[in-house]
This record gives C-alpha cells, structure tokens and sequence, in this order.
C-alpha cells in the first residue's frame, strides 16, 4: 500500500523555509512580551471538555472542537483555544501571587473547520494576558503591546488600524437606555457582531426583524453611527452616561499621551461575540482589503475565575493568530526572505583523507560556538561556491593536502570575497575572522 | 458547578518558573542544532492513523496512540512520535533537495500511558535526523551532536554515557551465524531488547526458554558478553564477519579521533525494539542509579520512505525527551535557578499622577529594547526594593513630584547598591547605563 503524504486537511507541514518564518514570528513576539515584563507560561495539549463548555457554552463544543473519549473514558479536547487553560492555571495560583500577573503564550491550537484564507484547522496563537491590574492600566498596556507587536514587525498605521470599543458602553445602551430585555439585548450583540461580514442592506434588515420600537431603533442607530471617539463621548453624555463617559475617555487619554491613539478607532460594532469579555473589546485589522480577518482580537474580563468558583480577577488579554498575521506581513512587504539557512563555516574537503580533518576542525570551531557544516565527502573545486552559497555560508573553506601538511587553511568570505590564510592551531584568531 | 483546575492526567502546566526550564532546554537543543548547521523543521499535530501503523504496525496504534474519528469520518492521531511525520514530509522533497538533509524539530507529542517517573502523556522531544550522508557520516555526526547537547548543558562523562550497538552485528550473529529463522530472530531481539528491564536470572530463563541449540546458545552467549569494542570486533574476526567489523571500526576510529570515545560504551544489548533500524543504534543513559530511563534513542535506517512507494534514502536520528532530560539535569545539578523571572528597569511612581510619567518613561526605554515592568499604582518607598526584587529586576526608580518636574531620576542597581542620577531625556545616557 502506498500511502498519501499530503499533510491532514487543514494543517501544514513547515518545511525548514517556512519554518524560519515562524520561528521568525514567534521570537518577535517573545521580545515583545519579554519588553513588557510579561511570562511565559504554557499548558497541556488536552484539557476535558467541561472546561471549554463552562467557558463557551455548547455550540463551540459541538461544532468547532476536536474532541473524543480517551481510553479512561474521559471527555476530553485538543485545545482549541489558551484562556480556559490560562483561567484554570490562574485559579490554581492567583492567591499567593503578587498582582498583577503580566502572562504570555504561543501555543498550537486546533479548531475543526472549512480550511479558507486566514483561517486553518492547526494554528498557532500568542496569548498575552494581564491580571490584576488597578482600574483601566491594563487595557492600555494591553493595547500598547499589542501595537508594539506591530511596529516592531515593521508595520506603520498605513498598513493595520485596532478597532476598539467597550462593552460598559454597549450595554449601558442596550440595557439601560433602550430598556431591552436580556433574550433581545443578546439577539441586538448578535446581529452587530456580524455587521461587518454582511451588506449594509442586510444588516438594516437583521435590525429591523429585531422590531424595537421607535425610540430604541433611533437610539440604536445612533449609537451606531458613532465612528469615533469624539462621536461616542458627544452621545454618551447627550444620554446621561457618565461612567461609560469616563471609562473611554479615560482610555482615550492614555493613548494619545503614549501617541498610539494613531492606531485606534472607535468602532460601535466590535463586540467579540457574547464572550466573556466586560470591558474594552478590540480586533486589529489589515487596512488592506484583501486580508478581511482579524488579525488579533483581545479585551477585558472579570469573571473568568468563577467556573473554579473563585472571586472575580479583572484581567486584560488577547490573541494573536500567526495565519492572518503571516498574511499581513506578505502583502504589506515586511516579510523578511528566509528561502536560504545561515551557515557561518562551509567546511570542505577534497580528497577521502580530508574528512578527519574537516570533522577536527568543524569540532573545534563549534567549541567556540561557531556553526558550521561539514560537506561530508570530496568536492571539485569548480561546485564548491555553489553549494557554499546554497546553505547561506558566510565563509567556505576548502582542505586539500598542503594544508593538511600546515595546518593552514584559507577561509573565503562569501560576500566580500576577502581571503584569510590563517592556522588551524590558532583559534583565537579564527574567531576573531569569523565573528 | 465547581470545576477542578488540575491539569489532565499526565500532563503539565508550566507556570513561568517552569516554563523558564523549558525555554531553557529548548534554547540549548536549537543552539547546538544550529551549531551543526541543521535546520528546524515542524509538522501537524494530527495525522492519519494509517500513517504510524504503516511505520510502526498494530500494537502501538492500539494501545497507546491518542486517535479518534473526525467530523469527517477520518482516523487521525495525535501524533505519539515525530519520525512518521518526518518521513511523510521528507517523501514530499527529496529528490529536489541536494543531501544530505539536516533538520531538527523539538515537537510536542502524547501516548496514552501510565505516568511513572520519566514518562508523562504529553512530553517534547528533540529530534535530530540527517538523510543521504555518506557510508558512516551521518552516524558519527548525529552521535556527536548528541553528546555536544549534552555537553552545552555542562554534563561530563562523569554524568552519562551511550550505549551503543550496530543492527548489522546483531544480524550477523542472528542470522548468518546462529541461522535463526526469521521468527525465532524476533523473539530474541525482543528478549534482548528487555535485558536491561529484568533480573539476569530471567534474563537467562527467557532466553532458554528459547530452545536454540547447544551452538547457538554458546554464540549468543559469547556474543552477549562483549561490553566494548575490543571485545566485540575480537569475536566478529573470530567468527570471518569481516562487513561487521569495518563498520564498527571506523565508527570507533572516528569517536576516538573526534574525543567522544569516553562517551561511548558497547552495548550488546541495545537494539531499539524491533523497529526500523538498520545500522548503529544508541540510547543515553544517566549514569544516576536513580534515573533508569534512557535519555536518549536513536540510530541509523535505510527505508523510511518505502511506505510511501519511495526508493531507500538512508537516515540517521535521534528522539531526546524533555522529562528524563530535565530528570538528569536537576539531579546532577545542572539546572539552573529559574524561579525568579528576570526584568531590566522596574519602574514605580509614588502619586497618582506619577502614572502618565512612568508609563511614557517605560515606552522611551523598551523603543531601546530595554525591557522594562511599570508598577501600575504608588508604592510605598519603604516597599520598593522588595517588590522590585521579587521581578528580578537588574534596576530600580522611582519617580516623585521632583523627578517629574526637573526630568531627572534616580537609577538604582539592585546587586551593586550603585545610584545614577539622569536625565529621562538622555536615552543615549540612559541606554549606556542600563546595558
């Protein structure tokens, strides 16, 4: 039988290429956690499902997750998601811990859907998460981060915006001004949630099947023709509500003095679902067309400890996923090439008798921390510059008999093209060349 | 309902100072991986089961694979090892690629077992695999970058050693010399294969219970007391197996010339499971009485690419778990202190209006790529140091009315008591002191 080697459906294999990408990915958001004071930590693989339905309710457990009995007839899931195994860990520690804890994660994820662009079966997600923090400082650092992140890949606000928005508003309108009873006040996030995926024409439509009356469909709509902050905070205070008032010009504040106000729009339909979050919501979009996904998408929450039965622990997070993030940074140029892999010594040799020799002095030149590869058997002289530069080497050096003979070899730099005559036996020196 | 927050069975959380140890092992297998020059490679956490059957047959896949039907109706697995993966994805590119392949993944992977010391569900493991070196390249090669690995980590010979057998002598001896039938070769590679897990009263008891002939017996017997390679090429000449002994000649030539022989111990019971090895095979093992599980496995094979209709592309590797690794290192105290984490500049202000200050002021450090952790509400001076302390933090300041109005503050550095009084508008300043 011969079998398929294609990856399964919805997964990639990462060749070393594409692999350098990632690794490429994952350190620039190790820095920037790293730069934030933020910790990694990380979590098993499989969680049991109660943990994902106390989170998300049944319909992500029925439809989205993988999950299956295991042989001890436990109800268990890949993780398709890090906060209930973050919420879980916090719950174990969160009480001899001084506040606030600053988090970070890249764990591999898996959700069962329709493979399509920016969105895979298997991916990869960078989780940062805050908790404890004193009143509204950690959704600015949140966000600062996120935006750091950002920038330290190059990006500029031509190329990405945060729409942001707040739940203590949203509900302010929904509940406290239009009144609206809590099955509607849901149906009302659910059909905003999906505002941006559908036609403006269809999108009156979803309103108007909700049959508010006619004072809760005019303040509906003008809450959303709110498309900045002024515009919220003008209709926020028009209507009464002082603390959503404070809360987002609070934030507002913060974010021009730490000039990231830039990159942040207010948006009224950004709400992310019916989650968990309580506070500031915000997804980062590609100002390019052609990526539609969020690229990240994180806010604020209280209660996430109380499936353990704990206190609430105000916390701030969000998650970043490497597909559409990869996608980003393709179309907007800022992808480093990482076709060729790095080789600082290329050793060569030219005759059987060299291998000993190659091998010798790849050895010594690693005690030093030097990589280098040894090219295991002869090579004419005329490849040798070829294959050099196939692995990306630095230098390349070849050994024949002389230098057998007097333990002098000659080391090439492959971009400059300046040549070393230099001794095996002196080390010190070597590094000195090579470094 | 009140959720449990303990991880799944078998399986870890890595809170930060845990995760630390984790980000320190991975840090040294890629540097020692890069060092020589093998490329990073990963692959998806699910394939289809046909996949490890093919490579591994029945009894893995039943009794300790994590596999399951998917919404589609596929049978696909959590992948339980790396090598099937690696195989599928090396089918897919070889015969562009010029050889030899070097490539390196640290994956994480789960079996359905029991967890003992040494053995968990969810582990990561450090494979390192080169594919079309020449003769007995890729062997001496593989087996040195496992001791540098080990080495990197401060390990001597005092610490661990390799054990280390060729396929190609137990097959001699078995088949050309004992004359074995296939069936009966089996269940002696099995029983070797458990020598070390067993009294030498059973060991005996199992081989007798074998019923070879009185020759056979003595050959084995002979065979299985040959503990170095003195011993073991002394009976290969004694017996004409002339391929045998070339093999295991240069491969101890070559340790010896490259110093890794006091590493390296034959071992005529080491065979690896009846698996697809075909050359030399070796596993570490700790030199530690109480730490009985070998570090490391690995060998040389020729046909890991037939299930998918390939030619023979020979290949030599090695899987490194991170438990008996991390198992190894603290018992011979060679893991270092990770529980504190480690930050550059703790910032604190000591008013409410210090915030704006002190977040701006951490936002000029961190464009240096100063990592720096702002305490997000006043402290008390009397606190300070403590606090600071518990961050791992390198400096201390704390910014007060005055520092705000003449833009200067004190820097403090917590192991030296030293004190720097500068300007927060001098970043080039700044920067000198705090690198």
């Amino acid at each position: 039988m011969k079998l398929s080697n294609q990856p399964y459906k919805g997964t990639r294999d990462f060749f070393p290429p594409e692999k350098r990408v990632h690794d490429y990915i994952f350190s620039k958001m190790r820095e920037t956690a790293h730069l934030y004071g933020y910790e990694a930590y990380d979590g098993p693989l499989l969680e049991e499902v109660d943990l994902y339905k106390a989170k998300s309710g049944e319909e992500l457990i029925n439809e989205q997750i993988y999950s299956f009995y295991d042989r001890g007839e436990r109800f268990v899931a890949i993780r398709p998601e890090m906060t209930p195994t973050l919420a879980r860990m916090v719950s174990r520690i969160h009480k001899e811990q001084s506040k606030p804890l600053r988090w970070y994660s890249i764990p591999n994820l898996m959700r069962y859907e329709k493979p399509q662009k920016g969105r895979l079966r298997e991916h990869w997600q960078f989780n940062c998460d805050i908790f404890g923090a004193p009143s509204s400082t950690g959704e600015i650092e949140i966000v600062q981060l996120a935006i750091t992140l950002m920038k330290n890949f190059g990006a500029t606000e031509n190329d990405f915006e945060i729409l942001l928005n707040d739940r203590g508003i949203v509900d302010a309108i929904f509940t406290k001004q239009m009144n609206l009873e809590s099955e509607k006040s849901h149906r009302l996030y659910k059909v905003l949630d999906k505002s941006k995926k559908v036609e403006s024409l269809s999108f009156k439509k979803m309103v108007t099947e909700l049959t508010l009356d006619a004072r809760q469909e005019e303040l509906f709509w003008n809450y959303y023709g709110c498309d900045s902050f002024e515009k919220i905070i003008t209709l926020l205070n028009a209507i009464g509500e002082i603390d959503a008032v404070k809360n987002i010009t609070s934030f507002a504040d913060h974010a021009k003095h730490l000039e990231i106000d830039k990159f942040i729009k207010y948006d009224p339909s950004i709400v992310r679902g019916l989650d968990y979050y309580t506070g500031i919501v915000f997804e980062i979009f590609d100002k390019h067309p052609e990526n539609a996904r969020a690229i990240c998408g994180g806010g604020s929450y209280a209660n996430l400890l109380k499936i353990f039965g704990e206190d609430p622990l105000p916390g701030v997070g969000f998650g970043l996923g490497d597909v559409t993030l990869t996608d980003f940074l393709v179309t907007h140029n800022l992808m480093p090439d990482f076709s060729s892999p790095e080789t600082e010594v290329y050793i060569t040799f030219q005759t059987d008798d060299g291998l000993k020799f190659a091998l010798n002095f790849a050895t010594k030149l690693r005690a030093e921390k030097i990589n280098c590869v040894v090219n295991l058997e002869p090579i004419k002289v005329k490849k040798l510059f070829s294959v050099a530069e196939k692995k990306g080497a630095r230098f390349v050096t070849m050994i024949g008999t002389d230098e057998m003979a007097s333990n002098t070899i000659q080391i090439k730099n492959m971009s400059t093209k300046e040549q070393h005559n230099i001794s095996t036996l002196n080390i010190a020196e070597l590094v000195r060349i090579l470094k």
